[in-house]
């Protein structure tokens, strides 16, 4: 069939709809009814909650124009679940609204790969969605569950919490010039550069983490896609709480460390955002059990603690340290 | 504050958090938690489902560029609550993924309150979004409820059943031309066409019809937003039948047929979209205790019925329709 003669159903059929996306079957979705119907169908087990998160992703704003799609895809759905490990809830399924400018059955078969590699290591099935003609943008909503009353929120930090990160900070900060270049993983001769643009394209949402604090008496949580200071603080505005960090106790890797040097990766690790690492607080008596490394091999750096003094971080020093989180307008 | 310090986060809190939309107290979201954190948190009763659908609208695609920003806002979310009453759901929350190219206070303000509008309405909160920069994309998902198993579905539609419509058809289609032309209700001298615009901006999901169905046999619906022959086949496909239809049957409004004169109303009946009225089916015995107008104080009209010979529609002549249903590509 002619690319041209393509329709949007069935487009739709061809790429979300296989079974590799569209049928995983999901710890909580044996009854879903998916794509196909004027809804999809869900249950929430008893006891449950559903938590959802909605992410729009515009080429030019979010993304660099013709970038790799399967990378694309990866990223968008990664993007989206860290939501969901910001609020220790398990993920459940995801829909997506796609907007193309034009068919490209090669874009769409490796932008759906990217999307099926994550959906399947999380067993969460594309349940609904929406194509339509226009400029590049991705709007993925994902879905999770999480026990009753038990979401990790913003709102819970309490003073003399300690404040942790996982992970390590401002990798992807570091790719940023070479992903605005267009440059692939394999244009890059320097291995350190192409860990940070792995760390870029391929972010790992840290979910086990997630649902692994929120187990372990961690009173507040967020992802940090902003950069930390920005994320911190809404954790502090929420909590009504402020905060002493010590920056120069900030986890940066051996590939930043080596590429920039230690002042600058330090930086990047203080305002730089993309990394979807997780920023959480945890009371002093709970974090004296924390093991290094808690599940998805994920280790944890302590970084700061709450005070009461609202909306304020400070540095070791006591000097306030003022942040340029990303906004978007 | 100059508007080009109007950060994202304030933004969404100006006209997104606002009580008139975002602290909507639904019937079943008294322990929803909305705006503000990594995700929405929602409960789900026991006993019921959750309906999702998602709809993205594009400038210059799915609505005329510089369009009343009210009007947007109101179609927007009334064309995504019509998927939630063609499955017979009762509306619970949505979500708001929101791209513009630049910050315009009195467009968010009038665009907000076109949504507040109908939001109030129907009890139906703004749960959380996103808001990016970029061509104007609107994507929203509304969610609903329906008791588990007994959502309305595509494929349930058997031989014999009779096909009934709601309301009346092709309006919107008549009102396309002064749409693509950016005339607005002020603009039209003529009542009809004014009526015909009307029916094209604000148009009625039959939330309440769709339940009433739900709960009075129909065995299958579908909202027509791409024209009744598209939207019908969809019915067929997912129930492997075919169709007799009486096109002279189809109720087409006043001002419609006035405008357009009796048979190019009834051809833009059986083709136009947009009318966001439901079609749907009904066992004989059921139909013949049907009202002639069911809640939303909405006429239903008896146009067809279900044959045995899949995918293919007849018109009482027994000649097969061709349909042209819009596809976006």
């Amino acid at each position: 069939m002619a690319i041209g003669a393509v329709g949007e159903f069935e487009l739709i059929k061809r790429y979300f709809a296989r079974p590799e996306i569209a049928r995983i079957q999901g710890r909580h979705t044996g009854d879903l009814m998916g794509i196909g119907d004027d809804c999809a169908l869900l249950d929430v087990p008893t006891g449950m909650q559903l938590a959802q998160s909605l992410d729009t992703l515009v080429e030019g704003v979010h993304f660099p124009a013709h970038c790799d799609p399967f990378a694309l895809g990866y990223r968008a759905l990664a993007v989206c679940l860290s939501d969901l490990a910001a609020m220790g809830a398990e993920p459940h399924s995801f829909t997506l609204g796609l907007t193309l400018p034009r068919v490209s059955e090669l874009w769409l078969k490796e932008f759906s790969e990217g999307l099926a590699h994550l959906a399947q290591k999380y067993q969460l099935p594309l349940i609904g969605g929406d194509t339509t003609k226009g400029p590049l943008t991705l709007s993925l909503q994902v879905q999770g569950l999480v026990p009753k009353g038990q979401a990790l929120l913003r709102s819970g930090a309490r003073e003399g919490d300690l404040i942790c990160v996982t992970g390590t900070l401002g990798d992807a900060a570091g790719a940023l010039e070479a992903v605005l270049a267009g440059d692939t993983q394999e244009d890059c001769a320097d291995a350190h550069r192409k860990c940070l643009l792995d760390r870029y394209w391929y972010p790992s949402p840290r979910l086990s983490a997630g649902q692994w604090l929120r187990q372990s008496g961690a009173t507040s949580a967020i992802d940090i896609s902003d950069g930390l200071l920005g994320d911190l603080r809404h954790i502090l505005e929420a909590s009504g709480m402020g905060a002493v960090i010590a920056p120069e106790l900030l986890p940066t890797s051996f590939a930043l460390n080596q590429t920039y040097g230690q002042d600058a990766a330090l930086g990047m690790a203080l305002t730089g955002g993309d990394d979807y690492e997780l920023c959480f607080t945890i009371p002093r008596e709970q974090a004296a059990t924390l093991p290094a490394r808690i599940p998805d091999d994920c280790p944890i750096t302590c970084i700061g603690q709450i005070t009461n003094e609202p909306g304020i971080i400070r540095d070791s020093q006591g000097i306030p340290l003022i942040e340029k989180a990303y906004t978007h307008f």
